[in-house]
């Protein structure tokens, strides 16, 4: 008989299980501005997901501009302040919690993997009743580099002691996607970041799903859930 | 020797000239909290380009509820009380105001169709130096229905003095290709609203450019400039 690999999932944050990144984009927005640096809001948005260092060095590249590490750590520092004083405005995604109980319930194993610093993500997670004691919670400090590179997929794996080729990346950002696909992980897209459904596939989504409530409605399609009952 | 049509250019003018809908999605979601409608950003965010009815009504049949004619129309007084709380914030979006510049000098007619009001639509014309009393602009109240109803680009067309046929309709969202697609109108999309750029072209898009100033710089792609000057 065939040995089936036992499932994982590792679900980012911001986007994905809570509703945050336009509170991210506007921001992003908001700091960029005060420093003089005017970019589209879209443009903000599609860069979303990566730490605050690579977006900032991104969105500069494509206006032609550099910045000295020194402004870009005050970039990032002004960032955590402006999203702080929104942070109580942000809601889980219907189905967040529910998605991980069942999962929890069906003994699979789930971990989450952001590229925020556990200061930005601890409130987010206690929105979602999870224990930052007892959860497995990779974040940016936990990491030398953050998405669209894999290691925060691949650190998040050796913590839940599974093989990453057995491991389902869930995320809503083209660079999940990205990091994912580098760290030869399963990936499911979420459209609740604001992404389209064609980017995500693109980008190496197998299956999209709307928000954590949809992917646990269609749960079957992407994970075996009765190997543990039998 | 055939006789080549005259082409106009019809904008929408949210997302697709101005950095507005991001600010708009911000705008809806408080006001709709504010009704006790909780909905997902994302889902704001993929109905801005309707009016505030048709959106209000989509969202609320999505999630199963409904609103009397009253409600509806207080979420839309109260959106608009909101935006124009922000509306300082709104920039021209890159080449904006260039493109429309570019147009002119070349005696290609252009004119503005957005479903926003002319007392929202004003503060944002005028930061693209448009006069309102000179410039061809359609809004809200001159159409009985609007996008994705055909409507308002076929009577801006009528106000160009234009066939429909002829002419190229101009916008970010899915709701501006499908109303000018219902229209038969030829169509371009913009990023610049967030939407992805297969999202555009499956509704219909047959080119996408990322803001109006990447239009600019490809007009010789869907449009013949030369014509006038020979």
């Amino acid at each position: 008989m065939i040995q089936r690999p036992r499932t994982s999932f590792v679900f980012d944050l911001d986007g994905t299980l809570v509703d945050s990144v336009y509170q991210h984009v506007m921001a992003w927005q908001k700091v960029l501005d005060s420093e003089g640096i005017t970019l589209s809001t879209w443009r903000i948005h599609r860069k979303i997901g990566m730490s605050g260092g690579l977006l900032t060095n991104m969105l500069l590249r494509e206006i032609g501009k550099e910045l000295s590490q020194d402004a870009i750590e005050r970039l990032q520092s002004k960032h955590a302040d402006e999203f702080a004083r929104v942070v109580r405005d942000v809601r889980p995604l219907p189905g967040a919690q529910a998605l991980l109980d069942a999962l929890s319930k069906e003994r699979i194993p789930w971990a989450i993997a952001t590229t925020g610093r556990l200061e930005a993500a601890r409130p987010l997670l206690e929105s979602l009743g999870i224990d930052v004691g007892k959860a497995t919670v990779v974040t940016r400090e936990d990491v030398q580099h953050a998405k669209p590179d894999p290691e925060l997929f691949l650190v998040t794996a050796d913590r839940l002691d599974a093989a990453i080729e057995t491991v389902t990346v869930v995320g809503d950002s083209v660079w999940d996607m990205l990091a994912a696909s580098r760290a030869r992980a399963f990936r499911i897209g979420i459209l609740a970041g604001g992404y389209g459904e064609e980017e995500l596939e693109r980008a190496g989504a197998s299956r999209v799903y709307n928000d954590p409530a949809d992917l646990l409605f269609h749960l079957d399609e992407v994970c075996t859930r009765d190997r543990f009952d039998k």
